[in-house]
Protein backbone atom coordinates (compact mmCIF):
# COMPACT_ATOMS: atom_id res chain seq x y z
CA UNK A 1 0.00 0.00 0.00
CA UNK A 2 3.00 2.54 0.29
CA UNK A 3 3.85 2.94 -3.12
CA UNK A 4 0.37 3.95 -4.44
CA UNK A 5 0.44 5.62 -1.72
CA UNK A 6 3.01 7.90 -2.59
CA UNK A 7 2.14 7.92 -6.10
CA UNK A 8 -1.61 9.69 -4.96
CA UNK A 9 0.33 12.31 -3.03
CA UNK A 10 2.48 12.78 -6.24
CA UNK A 11 -0.55 12.78 -8.58
CA UNK A 12 -3.99 13.42 -6.40
CA UNK A 13 -2.65 16.86 -4.82
CA UNK A 14 -1.45 18.94 -7.93
CA UNK A 15 -4.31 17.29 -9.84
CA UNK A 16 -6.54 18.47 -7.57
CA UNK A 17 -4.54 22.23 -6.57
CA UNK A 18 -4.68 22.59 -10.74
CA UNK A 19 -8.06 22.32 -10.45
CA UNK A 20 -9.68 24.29 -7.63
CA UNK A 21 -9.54 27.96 -7.57
CA UNK A 22 -11.27 29.28 -4.41
CA UNK A 23 -11.69 27.96 -0.82
CA UNK A 24 -14.94 26.62 -1.41
CA UNK A 25 -14.33 23.40 -2.84
CA UNK A 26 -18.11 21.81 -2.88
CA UNK A 27 -18.87 24.93 -4.98
CA UNK A 28 -15.40 24.42 -7.97
CA UNK A 29 -17.28 21.18 -7.79
CA UNK A 30 -20.77 22.30 -8.53
CA UNK A 31 -19.59 24.72 -10.73
CA UNK A 32 -18.00 21.85 -12.54
CA UNK A 33 -19.93 18.99 -13.18
CA UNK A 34 -23.16 21.64 -14.28
CA UNK A 35 -20.82 22.89 -17.19
CA UNK A 36 -20.10 19.73 -17.92
CA UNK A 37 -23.59 18.65 -18.11
CA UNK A 38 -24.20 22.27 -20.01
CA UNK A 39 -21.77 20.74 -22.85
CA UNK A 40 -23.37 17.81 -23.56
CA UNK A 41 -26.73 18.80 -23.08
CA UNK A 42 -25.99 22.06 -25.30
CA UNK A 43 -25.74 19.67 -28.34
CA UNK A 44 -28.86 18.01 -27.32
CA UNK A 45 -30.67 21.57 -27.27
CA UNK A 46 -28.91 22.17 -30.69
CA UNK A 47 -30.72 19.37 -32.52
CA UNK A 48 -33.87 20.48 -30.29
CA UNK A 49 -33.84 23.84 -31.87
CA UNK A 50 -32.32 22.69 -35.44
CA UNK A 51 -29.05 24.42 -35.36
CA UNK A 52 -27.64 21.60 -35.54
CA UNK A 53 -28.56 18.45 -37.66
CA UNK A 54 -30.17 15.29 -35.90
CA UNK A 55 -27.83 12.46 -35.36
CA UNK A 56 -29.14 9.29 -33.86
CA UNK A 57 -26.33 8.03 -33.08
CA UNK A 58 -24.63 11.01 -31.07
CA UNK A 59 -28.13 11.81 -29.11
CA UNK A 60 -28.13 8.48 -27.98
CA UNK A 61 -24.36 8.74 -27.10
CA UNK A 62 -24.83 12.38 -25.16
CA UNK A 63 -28.26 11.05 -23.39
CA UNK A 64 -26.51 8.20 -21.81
CA UNK A 65 -23.66 10.73 -20.98
CA UNK A 66 -26.33 13.02 -18.99
CA UNK A 67 -28.09 10.11 -17.85
CA UNK A 68 -24.73 9.55 -15.63
CA UNK A 69 -24.01 12.97 -15.40
CA UNK A 70 -27.43 13.95 -13.93
CA UNK A 71 -26.63 12.42 -10.75
CA UNK A 72 -23.74 13.84 -9.84
CA UNK A 73 -24.06 17.35 -8.76
CA UNK A 74 -26.04 16.32 -5.73
CA UNK A 75 -23.01 15.75 -3.14
CA UNK A 76 -21.46 18.76 -3.66
CA UNK A 77 -24.62 20.27 -2.38
CA UNK A 78 -23.31 20.29 1.32
CA UNK A 79 -24.70 22.64 3.80
CA UNK A 80 -22.83 25.72 4.24
CA UNK A 81 -21.52 25.93 1.19
CA UNK A 82 -23.70 28.56 -0.40
CA UNK A 83 -21.26 31.69 0.37
CA UNK A 84 -19.50 33.05 -2.47
CA UNK A 85 -21.18 30.74 -5.00
CA UNK A 86 -24.64 30.65 -7.40
CA UNK A 87 -26.71 28.49 -4.86
CA UNK A 88 -28.96 30.34 -3.01
CA UNK A 89 -29.56 29.16 0.76
CA UNK A 90 -33.11 28.33 0.28
CA UNK A 91 -31.43 25.02 -0.84
CA UNK A 92 -31.06 23.66 2.78
CA UNK A 93 -33.60 26.06 4.22
CA UNK A 94 -36.27 23.97 1.82
CA UNK A 95 -34.09 20.57 1.20
CA UNK A 96 -36.95 18.28 0.47
CA UNK A 97 -38.05 20.34 -2.22
CA UNK A 98 -34.88 20.77 -3.66
CA UNK A 99 -34.58 17.17 -3.65
CA UNK A 100 -37.04 16.47 -5.25
CA UNK A 101 -36.31 18.85 -7.83
CA UNK A 102 -32.56 16.93 -8.19
CA UNK A 103 -34.79 13.97 -8.77
CA UNK A 104 -37.24 14.98 -11.74
CA UNK A 105 -33.69 15.90 -13.16
CA UNK A 106 -32.29 13.00 -12.95
CA UNK A 107 -35.75 10.94 -13.83
CA UNK A 108 -36.24 13.63 -17.01
CA UNK A 109 -32.45 12.56 -17.83
CA UNK A 110 -33.25 9.14 -17.75
CA UNK A 111 -36.40 8.75 -19.64
CA UNK A 112 -34.08 10.79 -22.40
CA UNK A 113 -31.76 7.93 -22.82
CA UNK A 114 -34.70 5.42 -22.99
CA UNK A 115 -36.23 7.18 -25.55
CA UNK A 116 -32.90 7.90 -27.39
CA UNK A 117 -32.52 4.12 -27.53
CA UNK A 118 -35.39 3.72 -28.59
CA UNK A 119 -34.44 5.92 -31.63
CA UNK A 120 -38.52 7.95 -31.96
CA UNK A 121 -36.87 11.23 -33.05
CA UNK A 122 -39.78 13.26 -32.32
CA UNK A 123 -40.14 11.86 -28.95
CA UNK A 124 -37.02 12.44 -27.83
CA UNK A 125 -36.60 15.73 -29.23
CA UNK A 126 -39.64 16.78 -27.14
CA UNK A 127 -38.37 15.16 -24.25
CA UNK A 128 -35.05 17.68 -24.38
CA UNK A 129 -37.82 20.53 -23.58
CA UNK A 130 -38.96 18.35 -20.42
CA UNK A 131 -35.20 17.68 -19.36
CA UNK A 132 -34.64 21.41 -19.92
CA UNK A 133 -37.93 22.26 -18.22
CA UNK A 134 -36.63 20.25 -14.98
CA UNK A 135 -33.38 22.16 -15.11
CA UNK A 136 -35.15 25.73 -14.50
CA UNK A 137 -37.18 24.66 -12.03
CA UNK A 138 -34.59 24.10 -9.62
CA UNK A 139 -32.89 27.18 -11.60
CA UNK A 140 -35.86 29.63 -10.70
CA UNK A 141 -36.10 28.89 -7.00
CA UNK A 142 -32.43 27.97 -6.02
CA UNK A 143 -29.51 29.44 -8.31
CA UNK A 144 -28.66 33.39 -7.92
CA UNK B 1 -40.73 20.39 -32.34
CA UNK B 2 -41.20 24.47 -32.01
CA UNK B 3 -42.09 24.44 -27.98
CA UNK B 4 -39.23 22.58 -27.42
CA UNK B 5 -37.17 24.88 -29.17
CA UNK B 6 -38.15 27.77 -27.38
CA UNK B 7 -37.98 26.24 -23.83
CA UNK B 8 -34.13 24.97 -25.51
CA UNK B 9 -33.44 28.38 -25.96
CA UNK B 10 -34.75 29.89 -22.31
CA UNK B 11 -32.61 27.23 -20.89
CA UNK B 12 -29.76 26.26 -22.48
CA UNK B 13 -28.22 29.87 -23.17
CA UNK B 14 -28.42 31.10 -20.08
CA UNK B 15 -26.73 27.42 -18.17
CA UNK B 16 -24.33 28.01 -20.49
CA UNK B 17 -23.30 31.63 -20.07
CA UNK B 18 -23.18 31.13 -16.63
CA UNK B 19 -21.01 28.60 -16.38
CA UNK B 20 -18.39 29.64 -19.34
CA UNK B 21 -15.85 32.42 -18.15
CA UNK B 22 -13.75 32.96 -21.62
CA UNK B 23 -13.89 32.70 -25.70
CA UNK B 24 -12.32 29.11 -25.37
CA UNK B 25 -15.16 26.70 -24.58
CA UNK B 26 -13.31 23.71 -25.11
CA UNK B 27 -10.79 24.83 -22.82
CA UNK B 28 -13.23 25.95 -20.45
CA UNK B 29 -14.89 22.08 -20.53
CA UNK B 30 -11.59 20.39 -20.06
CA UNK B 31 -10.95 22.01 -17.21
CA UNK B 32 -14.87 21.47 -15.43
CA UNK B 33 -14.02 18.17 -16.47
CA UNK B 34 -10.58 17.00 -15.02
CA UNK B 35 -12.13 19.38 -11.88
CA UNK B 36 -14.70 16.79 -11.98
CA UNK B 37 -12.91 13.54 -12.11
CA UNK B 38 -10.07 15.02 -9.66
CA UNK B 39 -13.48 15.39 -7.08
CA UNK B 40 -14.34 11.78 -7.48
CA UNK B 41 -10.58 10.51 -7.59
CA UNK B 42 -10.16 12.38 -4.60
CA UNK B 43 -11.94 10.27 -2.23
CA UNK B 44 -10.20 7.20 -4.25
CA UNK B 45 -6.54 8.49 -3.25
CA UNK B 46 -7.95 9.19 0.00
CA UNK B 47 -8.77 5.93 0.81
CA UNK B 48 -5.46 4.46 -0.82
CA UNK B 49 -3.58 6.85 1.13
CA UNK B 50 -5.38 5.86 4.62
CA UNK B 51 -6.29 9.38 4.79
CA UNK B 52 -10.03 7.88 4.60
CA UNK B 53 -11.49 4.97 6.05
CA UNK B 54 -12.14 1.99 3.21
CA UNK B 55 -15.98 1.99 2.58
CA UNK B 56 -16.60 -0.77 0.06
CA UNK B 57 -19.83 1.12 -1.28
CA UNK B 58 -18.46 4.25 -1.89
CA UNK B 59 -15.29 2.87 -3.04
CA UNK B 60 -17.50 0.68 -5.62
CA UNK B 61 -19.82 3.93 -6.40
CA UNK B 62 -16.67 6.18 -7.23
CA UNK B 63 -14.77 4.01 -9.44
CA UNK B 64 -17.46 3.30 -11.27
CA UNK B 65 -18.60 7.10 -11.50
CA UNK B 66 -14.85 7.59 -12.44
CA UNK B 67 -14.85 4.53 -15.21
CA UNK B 68 -17.91 6.48 -16.59
CA UNK B 69 -16.04 10.34 -16.67
CA UNK B 70 -13.00 8.67 -17.91
CA UNK B 71 -14.42 8.75 -21.40
CA UNK B 72 -15.35 12.14 -21.38
CA UNK B 73 -12.30 14.83 -21.60
CA UNK B 74 -11.24 13.34 -24.89
CA UNK B 75 -13.82 15.54 -27.17
CA UNK B 76 -12.38 18.30 -25.68
CA UNK B 77 -9.03 18.42 -26.89
CA UNK B 78 -10.15 20.12 -30.45
CA UNK B 79 -7.44 21.23 -32.82
CA UNK B 80 -6.30 25.10 -32.08
CA UNK B 81 -7.74 25.60 -28.73
CA UNK B 82 -4.03 25.13 -27.15
CA UNK B 83 -4.35 29.41 -26.27
CA UNK B 84 -4.96 30.53 -22.76
CA UNK B 85 -5.42 26.61 -21.27
CA UNK B 86 -2.83 24.23 -19.54
CA UNK B 87 -2.86 22.00 -22.70
CA UNK B 88 0.63 22.06 -24.54
CA UNK B 89 0.50 22.16 -28.60
CA UNK B 90 2.36 19.27 -28.64
CA UNK B 91 -0.97 16.89 -27.84
CA UNK B 92 -1.82 17.94 -31.55
CA UNK B 93 1.92 17.54 -32.56
CA UNK B 94 1.69 13.80 -30.70
CA UNK B 95 -2.15 13.36 -31.41
CA UNK B 96 -1.29 9.22 -31.71
CA UNK B 97 0.80 9.21 -28.82
CA UNK B 98 -1.62 11.52 -26.71
CA UNK B 99 -4.82 9.40 -27.96
CA UNK B 100 -2.78 5.88 -26.40
CA UNK B 101 -2.56 7.71 -23.34
CA UNK B 102 -5.94 9.34 -22.84
CA UNK B 103 -6.77 5.60 -23.96
CA UNK B 104 -4.51 3.79 -21.12
CA UNK B 105 -6.58 6.23 -18.38
CA UNK B 106 -10.01 5.02 -19.64
CA UNK B 107 -8.48 1.29 -19.02
CA UNK B 108 -6.87 1.59 -15.77
CA UNK B 109 -9.88 3.59 -14.36
CA UNK B 110 -11.97 0.34 -16.16
CA UNK B 111 -10.12 -2.11 -14.41
CA UNK B 112 -10.35 0.13 -11.13
CA UNK B 113 -14.26 -0.28 -11.64
CA UNK B 114 -14.07 -4.03 -12.35
CA UNK B 115 -11.69 -5.20 -8.95
CA UNK B 116 -14.22 -2.72 -7.18
CA UNK B 117 -17.60 -4.93 -8.11
CA UNK B 118 -14.96 -8.12 -7.08
CA UNK B 119 -13.80 -6.66 -3.66
CA UNK B 120 -10.68 -7.77 -3.67
CA UNK B 121 -9.70 -4.45 -0.92
CA UNK B 122 -5.88 -4.96 -1.38
CA UNK B 123 -6.24 -5.24 -5.63
CA UNK B 124 -8.28 -1.91 -5.70
CA UNK B 125 -6.30 0.36 -3.56
CA UNK B 126 -3.10 -0.97 -5.48
CA UNK B 127 -5.16 -0.03 -8.89
CA UNK B 128 -5.57 3.44 -7.70
CA UNK B 129 -2.02 3.92 -8.15
CA UNK B 130 -2.44 2.30 -11.32
CA UNK B 131 -4.61 5.48 -12.90
CA UNK B 132 -2.78 7.95 -11.06
CA UNK B 133 0.14 6.91 -12.89
CA UNK B 134 -2.07 7.23 -15.70
CA UNK B 135 -2.87 11.09 -14.93
CA UNK B 136 0.90 11.35 -14.99
CA UNK B 137 1.63 10.12 -17.84
CA UNK B 138 -0.19 12.54 -20.27
CA UNK B 139 0.03 15.66 -17.75
CA UNK B 140 3.85 15.15 -17.92
CA UNK B 141 4.09 15.80 -21.89
CA UNK B 142 0.84 17.91 -22.32
CA UNK B 143 0.12 20.02 -19.54
CA UNK B 144 1.60 23.00 -18.86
Amino acid sequence: MKKPALIMLAIAAPLLNACSGGPNEAAEYRHSIFHVIAWHFGTLGAMAKGEQPFDQAVFERKAGILENLSKLPWEGFQEGTAEGSDALPAIWENRDDFDAKANRFEEEASTLASLAREGDQQAMLDQVGKVGQACKACHDDYRK
